[in-house]
């Protein structure tokens, strides 16, 4: 075993020991050094074009001498730069974004999360949950940086002679008359996208419709199809247009990597809004208004 | 390559091939082909026992030389009988169910479905949809043979400017008029289940409230621990009771092998009916009064 490898591994073990500690100090630090020692391990692989349909969009892939690939990477999106990242976590800090654009901040999150699961992808065997987890900690982080309070996997349910807890998705509590958020995080949604739906209306129902604000947040839809190396987006744009008039409404469905197909969906009555994760934190206030 | 194991190969494929008429003649005869050809396929493993702390309940496991084994099998379920299936396939032709029991029927359905099941845990690695998929032709087939109708997977959708068709599991449409059954079949859900009771929220919300019985059918919801071998049931019941009340309203929740931790839940106000398979064959018609 390498030793970046054994590097990442115990920054990873260390990551998750914050539990929901998430406004920690350290775990912006922890995650620069996982960061960094991704990309040493990832250094020596090479890169390899993918094809796709999708307008405006190119993936490649990184490849292992036994032609192993990793998931797709947005070309466009993936800049590996440890300092772009502290930029942000120096922001995150003085809570001024005025030095960022939307775009950096997106990429920004974008290179880490998707140097950690290149680094997965290639030295594991359909390995998804150990991507989704650091995915979690990572914008659980930022999340929790941006509005300066830990989250909550756990709600007290009273109802009349029913006494139990919910386990929830992060839910980050702002404090009495104020606004609550349910952040579930997911690597990829597909055909399960319909369960945030499914959890944001058990949480209007149980505690007022409106006290959670639901905003998801995503790393992609992608599929690469293994015969031809293409890339396709798996979306259902009809469906989830049935899920927010009928389930619940969710307030953002935030994307480092917006599917195309889900983007018109802000532009049409009613909307849904899926938007890119870097304007999160520009707009965090106004979510609340 | 055994020639079980091709014959077994066969006959899914001619299964499958049914697509959505279920109702067909033939279906019966393939699936006893199947059964047959599972146990000759299975008939040279060991069985090996399970604990469990299940009160009731014991599970034993199919296992090769080799060590591997297959998911947890009810010893008081799984009595592979082809003569007692071909006697409920014979009560269904007919219509009458006076010569069985509910456990017998529970009983036949459970060892035609386990026997594929483990031949296909004991001779691919981590397939879950191939035994899914044959457990939904499988259920299908009852429950289209004893309704009399072929079921649909897809349905239009006309909201006002929307106009788009909505995925669904089987819907059994009985004619104007009268009930539509909804029937989402998995074999086993765990954490899934809100899946379930969110779309029949959909199918509430666009076709209005109590038009579809929710009637979904699933296998187990074991889980065998690695390292010692206990045989545990996944189970939510305060959840679930969530989930009635905020989501949605399922008619029953039919399992063959019904979750220790299930059964109470018919008991306390407001109730969820987690019943036997075996029961759907004499309330089918009380289900819709």
């Amino acid at each position: 075993v390498p030793p970046a490898r054994d590097r990442i591994e115990d920054l990873y073990r260390r990551i998750l020991a914050q539990g929901l500690d998430l406004t920690a100090e350290g775990l912006s630090g922890l995650l620069t050094d996982l960061y960094e020692a991704c990309l040493v391990a990832n250094a020596g692989y090479e890169r390899t074009e993918l094809t796709t349909q999708i307008a405006g969009k190119s993936y490649f892939a990184f490849e292992k001498p036994d032609g192993k690939i990793s998931r797709a990477v947005n070309e466009s999106l993936y800049e590996p730069s440890p300092e772009a990242w502290s930029t942000l976590v120096e922001a995150l800090r003085g809570q001024d974004f005025a030095p960022l654009t939307l775009g950096e901040m997106t990429k920004a999150v974008y290179s880490l999360a998707m140097s950690f699961c290149v680094h997965i992808d290639l030295t594991r065997t359909r390995d998804q949950k150990t991507p989704g987890t650091l995915f979690e900690y990572l914008i659980g982080h930022l999340f929790a940086s941006r509005l300066g309070v830990n989250p909550r996997n756990r709600l007290p349910v009273l109802n009349l002679d029913m006494e139990t807890t919910l386990p929830t998705d992060y839910v980050f509590d702002l404090g009495r008359g104020q606004p609550k958020f349910h952040l579930p995080i997911k690597t990829s949604t597909r055909e399960r996208m319909i369960q945030v739906w499914a959890h944001q209306r058990v949480l209007d129902g149980v505690y007022g419709t409106g006290r959670f604000l639901g905003t998801p947040v995503i790393l992609a839809e992608t599929m690469t199809r293994t015969a031809t190396r293409e890339v396709v987006e798996i979306c259902l744009p009809d469906q989830w247009r049935l899920y927010q008039m009928h389930i619940a409404q969710l307030k953002r469905i935030y994307y480092l990597d917006v599917p195309a197909a889900y983007e018109p969906l802000g532009l049409i009555f009613p909307p849904i809004h899926v938007r890119p994760f870097g304007q999160f934190f520009f707009e965090a206030e106004e979510l609340s208004a």
